[in-house]
């Protein structure tokens, strides 16, 4: 044994990790974090957060209020996030006070607003949408030569908020007021994601790409294929931008690239998010690592797991049924988990609304043929109500 | 659909789980209790438990008193166990009631006794070694024409502690003074595990057969190996034994049923523990249900889960090295971690004491025959020091 090559080692044991966000990727991050006895505090503004009453120290806080996360996170060794809308400032105050904070505090500050995230892109020879910066509706009406196109807002668009397709000048009305983006509507062949992961020593590994079906008018990631339905050729395409991305922002952590497969084959970037994301949830039971043991070996400074597939999956979403409000209620859960292979992740929300993330379902399955049928079935079974 | 089909459907979402002891095994339960939003009381004698700070509520106190035991169990609608020694006179007033107690009662109870589970065995027909009861030493001295044989203390023998090998009258002094059994020394070939589960409903299944090897000195699981390397027959033969044992039980619940194969080829149950168990850990990874969501799905009533094995596996204990005391360190991490298929378990445990289980790691690797050679290799890396 030579303790001296992995300096880290004798550290990571005694560190305290801080995560800004107690949502449900936090949630699964700490399911995983239980294996390494790494004492995890959690700052979130619900005092009902869903990692509140999992990890060894809970704070009920704002994400993006100075103080807040200041305070927060000088208890901490490590500060990770599981959300992207958080006080960076704070963070790079901490970062300077020695503090280790993943992703680093000016990458999340750039991918906060999809118009430096998409300025980045363009810079590094990233590819992606062409696009125009738009600072409000006016500045969208007079782009109209540029429709169809997709108008997103620059800040706090999320699950699906924040994006609006503008087809013709008759959509108009619907562009923003704020600072955005007005970006060329792709007519895209298949939407897909890869996740890759970068550690402190500079180590870096993309995990398979994953296909992804959208909930038509959520806006939300309704389901999800691993492997996608790509060539080889494709797939490496993928995970070389995916890889040049995390390279290029010289992050360490988790991100997840989304992009488009446009129908003549080309890799177009559409979004990016430093953190465990939707597109990963099926690697907890398909891979041999999963995206939040990732996450955390990556910001811990420990070695990055292999990221290969050990089944075909499918990942169900599991919204708020669309005119149920109030306690949740899960209807069909048995009928589901009489199947073979099937995992069943709720979030511990008590509270259901139209289109909330509410958990997920994930199948496994040899047969990828019989992946999307049986994705169907389960979505069918599975009603969130109250 | 058809929810009538399914009466506790409706049910279990609100429940609440009560665990006694809230050690390695009511940890790794949580992990999976967490994807079902079920609401876990703990109860243990240690301040410091494993499960303390991941429960959603934590009771310190003793296990084996009744009315801790009994005003613990009030606030809860199910109740289970991750350790044998408790007081099932508060579980049986539990139990009458109305509260959902599984194991059963009266079954921790024989359990308990090694010397009435020996005597269930016996009357139901299935097949152990053979013994004899004896109430002290002078007993077993009475019978030491019986030599070679096992002494076995009727209680409280947990981890190897309570058993001594007499192989000739030298040995007649290590005899224990307190009632147990003298069981005939097995000339085994193999000792195997295989774990069973009934639910509610009465729909049984057992998992894949595993090879446990044992610590020389400790009388520890140290390895365990899955698939056992043991002919279909032998594999039938003995889940239909550990089948038999649960059905006469008449338990809920999971059970882990120890046998030895003969140099004849006989199967021969040694113990059974009705609780996840060391011989299970590595379903965590290596089968499409684990032991942990299996025992969850069991004693909540909701359908069993599949359970074959998705990869071969092996299963190393961590324990405490010999000569160290003290605030654990774990050595070697790093370089086990870097090898694919590697899942490092740690218990949470501050403490270290020689022996003392503080973890385990499973290995996954699709080819058997590198199995113990890898097993070997991460137990070498892999020290718990102080």
């Amino acid at each position: 044994m030579q303790p001296n090559l992995f300096p880290v080692q004798k550290n990571y044991q005694q560190k305290t990790l801080g995560i800004l966000g107690g949502g449900q990727l936090g949630r699964m991050f700490i399911q995983s974090a239980i294996n390494y006895n790494i004492d995890i505090h959690i700052l979130d503004p619900d005092f009902n957060a869903p990692c509140k009453s999992i990890c060894q120290e809970f704070t009920q806080g704002s994400l993006t209020d100075y103080d807040t996360v200041y305070n927060f996170g000088k208890n901490c060794d490590v500060i990770t996030i599981e959300i992207e809308n958080v006080n960076t400032d704070a963070l790079d105050a901490l970062a300077k006070e020695g503090k280790e904070v993943f992703p680093q505090p000016h990458i999340i500050k750039l991918i906060q607003d999809k118009r430096t995230q998409k300025e980045f892109y363009q810079n590094k020879g990233i590819p992606t949408a062409e696009f125009i910066l738009t600072d409000n509706k006016n500045a969208v009406i007079a782009n109209k030569n540029f429709l169809p196109a997709v108008n997103k807002l620059g800040k706090e668009g999320y699950d699906g908020r924040g994006v609006q397709v503008l087809r013709s000048e008759a959509d108009l009305d619907k562009a923003f007021e704020a600072p955005g983006l007005l970006e060329k509507l792709i007519d895209f062949d298949k939407e897909i994601a890869v996740i890759v992961s970068k550690n402190q020593h500079g180590e870096v590994k993309a995990f398979p790409a994953v296909e992804c079906a959208f909930h038509p008018t959520a806006n939300l990631v309704e389901f999800l294929f691993a492997p996608a339905e790509i060539s080889e050729d494709i797939e490496n395409k993928a995970k070389e931008v995916a890889l040049q991305v995390i390279q290029e922002l010289d992050m360490v952590g988790i991100l997840a690239v989304e992009m488009f497969v446009t129908k003549t084959g080309e890799i177009l970037v559409n979004e990016i998010a430093p953190r465990p994301h939707n597109s990963g949830h099926h690697t907890i039971e398909a891979n041999i690592t999963s995206q939040f043991e990732q996450h955390l070996r990556a910001v811990m400074g420990m070695p990055l797991g292999d990221t290969s597939l050990r089944s075909p999956a499918a990942m169900v979403n599991l919204l708020g049924e669309d005119g149920f409000t109030g306690e949740a209620y899960v209807e069909g859960l048995d009928e589901a988990m009489s199947e073979k292979g099937v995992y069943v992740h709720l979030y511990g929300k008590k509270l259901t609304k139209p289109f909330r993330k509410m958990g997920h379902v994930t199948i496994l399955d040899d047969n990828p043929e019989k992946l999307k049928e049986r994705a169907h079935k389960i979505k069918s079974l599975i009603k969130i109500k109250a």
